[in-house]
């Protein structure tokens, strides 16, 4: 028999909606002790969110967060909404002893994320980011092929996040769907929502970063606020880069830019070893690029490896070699990994500690961006 | 208020798991006025038929499709079955009023295939073959580029569907998970499971086919049989290819088969018209191949277009543009086509008398492949 | 010292400047003992021929072959002109006691590549045919691949040459530069120009083919004719497609065609072998695709060989790894190896006799398109 | 009747073959007023000279530079040796009035270059710098594009050119085919040799670099020095990354390395403008790859334009559409170009000013890299 694990969630944008379906597939497609219950979600407005929990089939709704996290029906809180509500729900979702799952990136910066940490870890609740991406198969797949050490000494990590959404200067900033361009909400642009992500999968796979220079750009000077209905300055940046040497000697360049015409979420990474190299490309999420000198001189060549047989992680448990699954899923197996390490007393990452070191190197960028000095990771 | 539509699947093996997903997943994602409920799932193992509905959240189990047809609480019958059970238990459903979903080959063969479409069209009932490719928005969108006309005349149509996982001679024939390996359950080998979806596809694009000519291989002569544990000649083509003409005058090649190493499940399609080509595989069904004519000749080339976007067909009730779907949904858009076709009155296709047409060209090609000669597809 | 080798050269147009920048090049890039020395060439135009000479550098000049074959001072005959000239010259050149290079396809049809053959071998003189495709780095590192047994047992090959330079009715038949689109200059459309490259090089990877069903067909059915300026039908083949059985057992499709728009010259071979498969295109003729069966399971996939590396065919010769060399270096290599021949008494293939099999085969197409019925190839 | 241009050509490694190559061929594909002679080759060796002469079809040898650039008979001194001999030997020439073709980089640095810049302008002779990746067609066409205005506001450069051949550290550094590992010779390493390929380029397809900042490492601290037989301290960058900010107020990230396993000579660029993004690769050099916004919504796809037909840069004095050219082919553009620049009076670039231009971005690149601050180019 399944225990229930209740499940209250804030916030219903569109990481409601890919948490709802991870909680509400998991168990079709894993066998696992938990089974996680829609229990209620959470949002200001009583009429949007009682027409996504029908949608989704939660049990209730609340429209203060506050009551939600006194209710003793729910286990898990799971924390959707802005990056700048982030802390204060969490500290008090751990005070009242919940389980905490929050949206990426942690915090609006490394202090705060700091006190983030600093509640979960004193009210031992389990926690977990959702930086989704550890968890598409084949960037699992370049952690185990890394971490049996296939690819000798690393010398060099590349890493990028492409959008192009916001080049209209008629694009509003702020409000629904548009509190990523607001940086009262958001905390920055494009460092804590694209390089967040590439920052965290580069720590799991190549360990710390020691140092960085960065640059960031805003193109667009100002648009038009959704709430005030004022041309305002806009205070995010569209564009971040920085070079980096990570502990282990390697050499790296990161960017992410909302600019770049043609890519939609091409969020790759490449890694360059002694003997082996890897590349991934979320816009074809369900291959892996593999090249290792081992192979044969006249036979070397780039492997495009279609992950979806049998032996690669998490793939037994969808359909047949061949076909492939997408981005949802890879929500799916961090509900599974979460619900897995629930029942086996070794909580999955990243946790919010993990977060926590992404959130340092962001605040790195942006004071290396500021002062043109390369700058230690703390 | 959402309409219950009571469904009662009959089988639940690889099919009965992707048609489950389907229909818990389709009211989270499209608008619709029906909605699909797990009533019962059926199979012969009253253990193992419990489990899955455990799994999946079916509200009880049969054991013999019989009764299930009987009851009096189920809409829809959708048949998960090996081919040579489709047309019994398809034309005792009809026969009960029962809509019917059915899995692809719908027959054993065209007069087969013709006594279940009577069955239906004679008792009025809503029906549909899960021919799930259809529904893939790369492929719904080719469809919808030939239907305004912007190939021209065409000129080509090339099909393939690779696979490799029946190379091993050690690989037995038959019983569970292996049927499509047994003459007696399947019909044919690679004609009726492969090849019947690139011909559903390509009716669907490019209109009937007048003739073809075909050729069919069986490599490995003999394979333990699972059921009788003995040592069996395989009546199954392994391998099957055809050249044909279609009624619009454009030529064509179609191949199958399970014996091209490095292939999981690499169904391609390509169409070549007078102004404009069209590309298409399922490894990287996300990405439709678009080459215009009619661009600027100096900046002419095939377009990787990522179908991912709001005004794709389907993907604007995803995630957001760039970040990609799988296999999976193309049953999930099946679903909801269907749904909306009940609630408009105007039925989803393929139905049963599609499916027909598709069966008897199956029926040429093994025709051709044992005469050696062109043959008319009647 | 290096040995001078006289050429004459017949024909002027593309093969003759491909032909041409081959013999200037090859012994800059390869040691050898023979050197080819550009003695004459002739065409019926004395003031274009002068201008071709100018051009290359050739020695004289002849407006009349007979002449050309009588000199003295010419080793080599090689025929660039239309397929409808070939028997004639070459035998006559064979009576002369000249060595001779004739372009593809050999002759307008099988009788008339026999005498042919039997006038070389009657005379015993080097002979060789250009079918230059066997000598792309990539392709012939597929036939060492073949050749050292490491697919196993073939079970599928797949070749097409596409283009889509006919698709205009408006374009002419016959004439200069267009006499390919002429029946009684060419002898057959697409199936002498393009599916004689596939059937070469299949007979020379996977062996004879036993037997072939074919259809052939031509869309634009009238063109204005260059030399007659009336419009008049077209007699060539358009399109031309057949299955095929090779005697190792294994099944093949090969396609032709100039109505495929978005394709220029996309010659494509792809080989399924029991443990491993291979795929070229000329479109990226420096690349080979390789998939190994025996990779470890979970890094399988296929690669992507960028055959610019010091141990791959001929690539020492040329620059350094990465760097890509193109069409024309084909030819260099055919030069390099029918000298290579020449010096060590090991003529290079394929000679007449190797190219009167594929003229074989390219009979048994256009009779089977014409009858409908499967034919052995002879 | 053509005007003799004679060439004497000091060096005769990698790119003495490659402009040799370039030199004999470029009168066969393009109607010109000059026609280079290969008068003589220069090197210390004579026995080699001689070889290499023999090979080429050099008229003459000499063994000392000096005695070339007195010689009456020779109109253009070609400069093929390590970097460390450039401007003594520029220098010298210009004296001489004789036109001057230098291998890149033009100078061990900026002040040195200047003085070479100062030398040519001061003489009045013609005078190119060896960056022929401007001639790749594709290359060509990129810049086409952009000089047109299609690509709108520039967000974003972003080059990278990645190596793996020094990556063992048994290879010895200095000597014969291995200056470019000497700092003595080469000045730097991956900075010189490799980013000043991509800061030429981008500099003519984007203007001017405004600032910059670096990193360089080397990773391989020591190797047996050739000449001295000892191991000896490493002096050249084995990577070299740097963010820049271009004029136009793009962003920009580069980056070389010879570290980067699985990339023999992968050089990219990408260019995102408002409107359009362009991106190449020297691996597969004869294609572009094109993204225009203005293209229908659901039909944007990045297209791969085989870079092959009459109209695009060059390509109509090869072969027919579809048949790729390669890595030498830049070559023979460049001379190409110099001799229509020569006939017209318009200097072909880049001339040594341009490449002294690019020299003080490597300055700026190894000053940053030192200093760790953000640089001013000069």
């Amino acid at each position: 028999m399944l225990k229930p694990l209740n499940v209250g969630m804030i916030g219903y944008g569109f990481m409601g909606r890919a948490h709802s379906n991870a909680y509400r597939k998991v168990n079709n497609f894993f066998d696992l002790q938990y089974r996680p219950v829609l229990k209620a979600v959470c949002a200001r407005s009583a009429d949007k969110v009682k027409l996504f929990a029908d949608k989704w089939g939660y049990e209730s709704t609340e429209t203060d967060w506050h009551k939600l996290i006194d209710r003793k029906d729910i286990d898990v809180i799971d924390i959707c909404t802005p990056n700048n509500t982030h802390a204060e729900i969490a500290i008090a979702a751990a005070k009242k002893g919940k389980m905490i799952l929050c949206e990426k990136p942690l915090a609006m910066n490394g202090p705060e994320g700091l006190q983030m940490v600093q509640a979960v870890e004193k009210a031992g609740v389990p926690n977990m980011v959702w930086y989704n991406y550890r968890r598409v198969p084949a960037v699992t797949l370049a952690k185990n092929l890394i971490a049996e050490g296939r690819l000798g000494r690393i010398f060099h990590y590349r890493a990028k996040f492409l959008q192009d959404w916001t080049i209209s200067p008629e694009l509003p900033q702020g409000g629904a769907g548009l509190w990523r361009l607001d940086l009262a909400a958001a905390g920055s642009g494009v460092t804590g929502d694209l390089l967040a992500h590439c920052i965290d999968t580069a720590l799991w796979l190549n360990g710390p970063i020691a140092s960085l220079t960065a640059m960031t750009e805003t193109f667009v000077k100002e648009r038009k606020h959704t709430l005030t209905g004022k041309v305002e300055k806009v205070g995010i940046d569209d564009a971040s880069a920085f070079l980096a040497r990570f502990h282990n000697g390697s050499l790296a360049t990161f960017e992410s830019t909302r600019y770049a015409r043609g890519h939609k979420a091409l969020y790759t990474f490449e890694i360059n070893g002694e003997h082996a190299s890897i590349f991934w490309d979320l816009h074809d999420l369900h291959r892996l690029q593999w090249f290792d000198h081992r192979d044969e001189g006249q036979l070397r060549g780039w492997r495009s490896i279609h992950v979806s047989d049998g032996d690669h992680p998490y793939m037994a448990k969808w359909w047949v070699p061949g076909l492939q699954i997408g981005y949802e899923h890879s929500f799916v197996h961090q509900v599974a990994d979460f619900l897995e390490g629930l029942a086996a007393g070794k909580p999955a990452q990243p946790d919010f500690r993990d977060a926590y070191r992404t959130q340092l190197v962001l605040d790195a960028i942006l004071s290396s961006a500021s002062t043109g000095a390369w700058t230690q990771v703390k």
